[in-house]
């Protein structure tokens, strides 16, 4: 879906830079820049040096003179605001809002009913946004923050609304889920028990297990394997462990 | 629930008062910082001025050598790396693991099997973390960016985690922050550091574990313990068992 980042009256060429390279993490790249304090704001040295490699998202932005500019195409409008104003849209946090918008996997949304494009509004750093530019927006936005400390970096801001919006659409596939080769197949009960007993003997050899008073060594270290899940390969680890236990014990008999 | 910030081998003081701001307003106020480039980190003009009004987090901030020292009333360790690593944690988005970790409305996760402390671990800004410093975590948390470009800043990195910890937490208003730290059922990653360390001897001396060739073998039971959640009495009981090997093979070479 066509997602649009407008700042408004930026004044930190530091916080362009940032919103960019937020942006670009998430898989945005339409940034429209309302009225920023400086005019070369796009090219300033700190801006390209916080944008730390979103090159493309600040080649490709758009500097205008008033908010009307900026929304061509764009059929939804999402203002941010810490503080809700009469008369204004409904105040929502951003995910139940995207969950509301798009629908969930539970109740989905249908394709007809999904606004055609969305912009994020967000205001100057100094003063937020107009309440006239809230007026005009279907919801505004306010980020679920501490109830004395809600203060937002504008770059931190652009940042979660571009994770949140970028999970609701789905996110980016199933990567990274290679956990298989992390996820090892478990030792069975018999292997297990065969590790218990070669452990016994060991603990039994270097004195630190007395047959006569076994105080639930065993069933303990059981449960612990138990609630490790145990792998074969770990199983053979540790019957080495014991292994070596033993004939280290044999050498110190001798 | 208790929850740290570590960053480790920070180079960029504007990152620390960026992070330190980016916890404030998501409501934590631990950040530990683990051999900063710069050992005057907290008192930088930067740093001051990114935390923008973040100066009480900056305040307790603690500075320490290691991660080891980081680490105390923790039981639940974080990694955060963009690449999963061999032999380390399984990796997983932060909101499945959060909702793995504390349940979720529809399947909650009993207090008694909640961590007792969480911490999340941060690498450098210009070589992310240390194998050995993934291998040591629980998860290896890795933030859904775009696959083109995940350069993700670092006080960005730690807001959307911030954020989706205090969300997973019930965000703010529910919440009672009455999860003392008193009588931890489940022992803190120092005291499993102490306990590797421990084996790790007991096991050269008993001539399983080459220090010229370590094979990984203390990362995989770091592993082995994290999926365990040992308890404290366990810890003991197995310092016992390094204790009994070492006497043992001491015995040997007489």
């Amino acid at each position: 879906m066509r997602t649009k980042f407008v700042l408004i009256e930026t004044s930190h060429a530091g916080n362009v830079g940032g919103a960019a390279r937020a942006m670009k993490v998430m898989g945005f790249d339409e940034l429209v820049l309302v009225a920023p304090r400086w005019p070369n704001v796009l090219k300033r040295e700190e801006t390209i040096q916080r944008a730390s490699g979103a090159n493309d998202v600040l080649d490709q932005a758009r500097i205008v003179d008033t908010l009307d500019e900026a929304l061509e195409g764009v059929s939804h409008l999402c203002a941010t605001a810490m503080t809700p104003r009469d008369f204004g849209p409904p105040t929502r946090a951003p995910r139940a809002h995207f969950e509301h918008l798009l629908g969930s996997a539970s109740a989905p949304v249908s394709p007809e009913q999904r606004p055609e494009g969305v912009a994020f509004l967000f205001g100057s750093e100094r003063f937020g946004m107009k309440n006239e530019d809230v007026y005009r927006s279907h919801v505004c936005l306010s980020i679920p923050t501490h109830p004395q400390f809600g203060s937002l970096n504008l770059a931190a801001a652009v940042q979660l609304v571009a994770y949140d919006w970028r999970q609701a659409l789905g996110g980016f596939g199933a990567e990274s889920e290679a956990s298989s080769a992390t996820d090892p197949r478990e030792a069975d009960a018999t292997a297990v028990a065969g590790l218990l007993s070669h452990l016994e003997q060991a603990l039994v050899a270097v004195d630190f297990l007395d047959p006569a008073a076994p105080k639930k060594l065993m069933p303990r270290l059981n449960q612990l394997f138990n609630r490790a899940r145990l792998s074969p390969e770990e199983v053979h680890i540790l019957r080495g462990v014991a292994k070596a236990m033993l004939s280290t014990a044999d050498k110190a008999k001798r």
